[in-house]
């Protein structure tokens, strides 16, 4: 029996704890300061209040103030189920409490910039980690399509999980292995964790079309513009897949579960494509996020904003080609410059 | 201005007048035996019963029996639109009345048996046509999400077209580049067809998980099963993608518009996820087709009938892997051996 300790309660992070739980192992949900609401729900009631799903008894509930608690036992593995902009203040808030490296997995799906660089989340978590002197830390991730409340109401789902050592992998995998969780193994963290962080925002793409709909005419036979978002589907993940080859990573999961898979869940509903729909009617995205979506975090677009700037700085420089990445672009003038949404058809 | 014949006038053939008619080419479009209805409703308003929008004036509508008068002017390109049953009648209906060979485009989706060899349509075809001593065709395909009602209603619609002349294939763009009519273009035809084909075929385990949801509590959560349908897309894909390389095609387009992109928007709603449905919620094919869908041509089950057979000779004289097509297998003894639809997780 294993010690794995979930940071960030959110539906993501509370979610995962279900396989190792019902494998019967120790599961500890630590909450950051965002999730005290939550928290304070788990420990009264123990259902989840965005999950709305009781979690298994062997989860044991921590708030942020707590973590030091939970630290005590050294868990045997950590998984980082915070927000993107939590991946900074987890990694100051563990690196004090950790006394040897220990594997670590990201459910957190997002990128960082440094200076010119992209860089994938694991290697900043590794790189922020470097600095306390424990040790070599080996971080993976896990991508493909896992909508939460999903994973939480044990339906079949199937992700990937990159994880540099294989043969702690073999470990790892004996730990979440449900029979409704299905795992594939990756060595290509790169590309993984670029599917992970850009499906959020190409789904504001492919949710466009329903709201561009919705300001059309409607003709006599209801014709919707489901051609309109495979497209806009098809260019996403062709714009991924060089993405991920420009940060070395493969194709292998572009066209596996973590890219077209996570994607097309991604796509069925959800904030990222919801937002998309408010820019496709017409909405700029500042008011779109202000009136309609003012509480929920767009992955998709805190992403956009991030490295959006990097990403025309790279076209800029002809460092990209800014010619094979007409939907990133659109994308980028939506959500950092605010501009009206529209998909121009020269540039595909 | 030139002279377009598209042969079948159902939904597909009939939008695909709309651009080049909009582009100001004559087009003739001619019924088969099984198109009289719509014919007649063509001729007396214009509107197609099926696709609810009138045609461009400039389509001329023609019966089955006045094939031979549309063909007195000898078309500059034809263009097939039947249904995957249809294809060799209208190889034995246009052979005596071509005097010499002429461009064709494949809008029919399927595969044919010859043997123990899977063939394209297009090869089909050229081998049917060689036997009245015409000379040489150079046949080509339409693959890509495009559905026929959105094409009608002039939606942006993106596609890709496999033509193995290239020159040839400039001219035959400048016939159907309407203002939103989006060609890419493909030399590719084996992995276009094997998309455009298999992509049906796929589709009816997509559209499972939601027929399997109906049939499963509900729980309090209210949480769907998209993880699994993302899931069973992926593995779709990665099929093909293999059945690709085997008819010596490439992925190119398995990632692209017509394999991804097609079987995107094919599972948005249509027949084949709507049998997928079906035998989802725990019916057989033969009952699903019967009581609930019996005078739609489903036609991913008709290729599983037709290729099937073929299918489970190869597997079994070990020239494909089985253990590598665990969908197809899935969907073959679903369709031709009516075994209830399970999809067992250990396959994959």
């Amino acid at each position: 029996m294993a010690i794995i300790l979930i940071l960030g309660a959110g539906a993501m992070g509370s979610a995962f704890s279900f396989p190792p739980a019902d494998l019967g192992h120790e599961v500890m949900l630590v909450g950051t300061h965002l999730d005290q609401e939550i928290i304070r729900e788990l420990k009264k009631s123990g259902i989840h209040p965005k999950l709305k799903m009781k979690l298994p008894d062997q989860v044991q509930v921590f708030s942020h103030e707590e973590l030091g608690a939970a630290m005590i036992c050294q868990p045997d593995v950590i998984i980082l189920g915070v927000s993107s902009a939590g991946v900074a203040w987890a990694v100051q808030a563990l690196g004090p409490l950790l006394e040897q490296p220990v594997p670590i997995l990201l459910l957190t799906k997002g990128l960082a910039v440094e200076e010119d660089r992209l860089m994938i989340l694991p290697q900043f978590v590794a790189g922020g980690l470097h600095g306390f002197g424990i040790g070599q830390f080996t971080i993976g991730a896990v991508g493909g399509p896992c909508i939460a409340g999903e994973l939480a109401a044990r339906r079949d789902t199937s992700v990937t999980i990159a994880y540099p050592d294989r043969e702690k992998f073999y470990w790892l995998n004996s730990l979440f292995k449900a029979p409704y969780y299905h795992i594939h193994y990756t060595t290509d963290l790169a590309g993984l964790e670029i599917c992970a962080a850009m499906k959020n925002f190409y789904a504001l793409a492919v949710g466009y079309p329903s709201g561009y709909l919705d300001m059309t005419d409607q003709l006599q036979n209801k014709a919707q513009m489901h051609n309109l978002s495979a497209g806009l589907f098809t260019q996403s993940i062709k714009e991924m897949a060089m993405l991920a080859d420009w940060m070395e990573g493969t194709s292998e999961n572009v066209y596996g579960l973590a890219g077209i898979g996570d994607l097309y869940v991604t796509c069925q509903d959800g904030r990222n494509s919801r937002m998309g729909k408010l820019l496709g009617s017409g909405m700029t995205y500042s008011t779109a996020k202000k009136e309609k979506m003012p509480d929920d975090t767009v992955e998709g677009a805190e992403l956009a904003l991030k490295i959006g700037p990097l990403l025309e700085h790279l076209f800029q420089k002809e460092i990209l080609d800014k010619k094979k990445y007409p939907l990133a672009r659109i994308i980028i003038d939506a959500i950092c410059h605010d501009a009206l949404m529209q998909i121009p058809w020269a540039l595909f």
